[in-house]
């Protein structure tokens, strides 16, 4: 039923993605000291604050995809199956709670 | 495969406990619908706005749990492992969204 | 005091309003109290919660917004613009964190 | 450097104050991209991001309490209280729902 392939589809990321992505959200950040640093409009400001925080939650769910199809499937391997369900659960809760 | 004694820990929840949570919440929206009927301080009504969303945010926890330690691993079992990593993206990412 | 022709853009809500939402998210919750009790397929019941999260948020959006409008403008004419900024703070802190 | 006076509570923050926060956030966003190009554990790099989130929360708290405080009050002077209340709420909701 699924393709043998492995469709990339969904919120699977490369570590080139991931990586391309946080250096994107590190320019970002830089972007906001600017526009703090010119006293920009706050308005402005928080738009700029909600794009990053979307682009980390989008990295956010591609290592959360890469730990349900890879780690947790190497986990059931070893008999860990149920202890990493629980870690994933608490890093979804921190996600969802933001920190 | 589990153990057998199964440690309910973290965000494992039962059917009965996920169910009397729900009815606790729906307790908790009439609450507020009196409130906003009585003209009670907006400042009030939200902060019983964001404890219906937390119990809420604990029942997806209970039920994305159950999915991850049971459903996922009896879709390993059919081939269906990658479908449903992907399915538990997509409800984690309208979790973190809220819709 | 407010503008008599009053745009009623964006979040604003009038009480009717607010309650007829509340009163569909409490339906909203029986629902899914419903899908738990037949043992539907967690993804659904997940995607229902996200759903109600999403009303929530509409709600307390609401309700902010009168604050900011009403609230607030009445506080100020008292000297109590500071302590409302400070309590308005506290629950969009709340409302971001989810409780 | 603040005005001695005002008791600066809550989510109150120095431009100095936002952007000695912001740098610490991107210092934070270089150490994920190091965890990421290590291959360190999932769990552990999602574990910061949440850290990231929260400190963003943070700054945008701090704007949007000095928005409410100093904008909105100029806003009100100037006859435009129910335009800025709308673009704050229009940035609360993005908040909410990061992006």
């Amino acid at each position: 039923m699924t393709t043998p392939s492995t469709p990339t589809r969904g919120y699977t990321a490369s570590k080139d993605q991931l990586l391309a992505r946080l250096r994107r959200v590190e320019g970002q950040v830089r972007g906001i000291e600017r526009m703090v640093d010119e006293d920009r409009y706050c308005i402005d400001v928080l738009t700029q604050i909600s794009a990053i925080q979307a682009a980390l939650d989008k990295v956010a769910l591609g290592l959360l995809d890469g730990h349900a199809r890879h780690c947790m499937r190497e986990g059931a391997a070893e008999g860990r199956a149920d202890e990493m369900a629980g870690e994933m659960m608490a890093a979804v809760a921190r996600l969802m709670k933001r920190g």
